[in-house]
């Protein structure tokens, strides 16, 4: 047990550490000492970013011919946020240590204390703060920071949403929040679609965005973090049909899953009891990934009912009911909700690519990116940097496979092959093509063919040019 | 001229009104009455958008072997905003009435006083605090809101920095600020870059991505608001060359420009002159839009010099010089920095496109957009609804069209064709496509042809189904 949380931590290490040097994921602020819970990606972030964005809009929005997409102001009108509940309840449960004045997530530091005191029978959740509370005061839970016992500590709720005064006068009426979820965005602009579209049920709202979250411990790298890149659908369905839809986007999130490379047995579905299930929902699949950490939320997948619409309906009074031509009936839709966030999706892909081999007698690392997710698909090596015609003809190629791929292709002549093949790997690059002088012809049957090599197995065939994108452009 | 200013007036309205009724462009928060400098992007504005930045990115970064894409978080360090000056300095001046207190930009009451009032001599610019200070109370500038003389209000300076508080702990050193500008969040990570990837100057950083200023006075549609989204490079280069590679941006914002469809004779270059440039920028061009209610500034081309490095080596004390191997040299780069908005580039293009003509005896409406801009790019329709056969094979006509041009195709048999094209034209469709019994052979020599129907001047033609994807994807 002790051991594997080690191996765990260093698998944990290696992917911070690989991910900085090679400008995927930078802490935010870095030369200022950071700004905890923010992390800014990289080059090779941002094109990783891009993919995944886009592998979800195709399979989510553009596949599909009943979604919409909707861009939603980041700063929204602070009602928004008292009708839908998280003024009064976006919180978590907050302790703060009566001597060194720390602050901590209540919740966690009693799971951890019953985790390394399992003589301690206690079946209830830790969701409350009186049952939180209770147990402050009959166990004797320490502070992790001075050591000190919080049998005296109060335990209470801490709310999440970030607030910001908004214009130039500063009455109460100018406070928001920073949206502390994408939905809210979706659900204001669900009269603005129908409005606009008439559109027939079931149809959906989609969105990528930024959501914050004022986390009172953040923790384990990008998996919780205060800014966040949430990718939603809102789909609204006629009430009597949610189960067939609430199937349909299970399924959908799995071919989402597999698209992105994802190994399935590291992925679990947790349907979620009925006692943890918000009150309005009937369903909830938690999606669960084998992070190096431990098995963890990646996405969800809930039936919210209509709470979402009513709630909104009743707040802002417009009427957001539907009426179905058909059965001449008026009502509020149903909603399913699937919820995936963009930091988790690339924290699980770095997760499962993460590789350490042998190769050619020495250690190697490698991420094993599927070729659709990848930052570069791949990379053109001249052999030699100082023979111009090596030179010559590899920028030709790499200027081809620029017409293809597009900026997914890299072209590199510094340093041996062996060193660039290790780079390549180190970053994802499912292929590597090499430029010598068979190429030019010097023997002439390989005129015009090229080394094309595979990042996993390191082997290497020849291939001609005029096969090449082909080979290239075949595995997804 | 009061004319003129009632007839921009009508075009803007008419603007605002139509891409609300398409689903372009909502309100923030709408069914809350609003958000004040707030807008959320429907449907077709998403799709515009994304659009924008799509060609943005190719012709900014992918076309480039020489920059690196990074994705910063919009919540940073507060240092970092001292270093840069925006926690002194980026403020506007706001005057309260001493009456109804309302609040306003003291500098724009008193243009607005002196444009109404010419007798009045006034050379100087209104910037400083002290000259607003002094014109107020020597001319009687009146509250706009309540009419009450404003001579005896206080002009100060109001920083439009939003400002949160991050984390638990509720001490003011967790006090920060939403980003006022995206360049903050690449000058902190030049470092990082350098070190992961070793670029030779010259090299860039680009950045799309959300930024956020408390407007005292938001207005104009999308032109000033409070959360806004910048594209924007940081140019680093020896500071003997920034000459060379000012011209090369200009010339890239000028095919930027081309590529979106904006008529280049609505956008003027200013030079902005040394007294109005910012103390460290030797050159500095405002790219600058005739939209309907005048012209104003779009883009912002500046050489800012050391100004950013130095100031950020200042505060982080990172060493932020780079080493040139030839020369053996250290120093600070110095920046070109082309900086882009993406609700501008869409407010000048729908201004740009938007028409209104008569045809067949009606008044049209639409928007011209360029092809390669326009939300959709080709919509089908089969003649009659209630013809299975004509339904058939317009959606077989569809899904081969979608295989090329993605989601950018649509489909809608409702209503009559006239009524279709009117509704394509209104979201500035370039082509229609209808699927006839001549289509299935009633007429044998025109078996598998279509009409395809051209936005701009109406005009039909008869095209062969082989031939249609090549007509479509002719034009940029």
């Amino acid at each position: 047990m002790a051991k594997e949380k080690v191996e765990r931590n260093e698998k944990m290490e290696a992917i911070i550490s690989l991910t900085k040097r090679r400008g995927f994921i930078y802490q935010g602020s870095e030369i200022y000492g950071g700004l905890a819970g923010t992390w800014d990606y990289g080059p090779l972030g941002v094109m990783l970013k891009k993919n995944i964005e886009n592998m979800w809009w195709k399979i989510f929005v553009e596949e599909r011919e009943d979604m919409y997409g909707v861009d939603a102001a980041i700063l929204m009108n602070p009602q928004a946020w008292v009708a839908s509940g998280h003024v009064g309840g976006f919180s978590d449960p907050l302790v703060e240590c009566t001597k060194c004045k720390k602050r901590f997530r209540a919740d966690h530091l009693r799971d951890t204390f019953l985790n390394e005191n399992p003589a301690i029978l206690h079946d209830e959740p830790s969701g409350t703060v009186e049952v939180l509370n209770r147990d402050f005061s009959s166990f004797d839970i320490k502070c992790s920071n001075c050591g000190n016992s919080l049998r005296n500590a109060q335990v209470r709720q801490f709310n999440m949403m970030f607030q910001t005064r908004v214009g130039a006068n500063e009455d109460a009426g100018s406070t928001t929040y920073l949206r502390p979820e994408t939905a809210g965005g979706m659900f204001v602009n669900y009269k603005n679609v129908m409005d606009s579209f008439h559109p027939k049920l079931p149809f959906g709202l989609a969105q990528i965005g930024k959501a914050f979250r004022n986390e009172i411990a953040v923790r384990d790298f990008i998996f919780r973090v205060r800014e966040l890149e949430q990718m939603e659908v809102e789909y609204f369905v006629d009430p009597s049909e949610w189960e067939k839809y609430f199937e349909e986007f299970r399924l959908r999130m799995w071919s989402f899953i597999d698209a992105i490379g994802l190994s399935r047995e590291h992925v679990h579905e947790l349907e979620v009891a009925e006692t943890d299930r918000a009150h309005y929902s009937r369903r909830t699949i938690d999606f669960e990934f084998d992070y190096p950490f431990g098995r963890k939320e990646l996405y969800g997948l809930a039936y919210r009912g209509d709470f979402d619409l009513k709630s909104h309906q009743e707040g802002s009074k417009a009427d957001l009911t539907y009426f179905d031509e058909d059965s001449k009936a008026r009502f509020l839709p149903h909603v399913i909700e699937p919820s995936l966030g963009v930091g988790r999706t690339m924290l699980a892909i770095l997760s499962d690519a993460y590789t350490e081999d042998e190769m050619g007698g020495e250690k190697r690392v490698y991420l094993k990116f599927a070729p659709g997710i990848a930052p570069i698909r791949v990379a053109v090596f001249p052999l030699l940097k100082n023979k111009p015609e090596l030179v010559a003809k590899g920028r030709e190629v790499y200027e081809n496979l620029r017409k293809i791929f597009g900026s997914k292709v890299m072209f590199d002549d510094n340093g041996n092959i062996g060193k660039r093949y290790r780079r390549q790997d180190e970053i994802g690059t499912p292929y590597c093509v090499t430029i010598d002088f068979d190429t030019l012809g010097e023997n002439p049957e390989l005129l015009d063919t090229v080394t094309l090599r595979d990042r996993d197995s390191g082997t290497q065939k020849r291939v001609p040019l005029s096969q090449l994108a082909s080979h290239i452009g075949s595995k997804t």
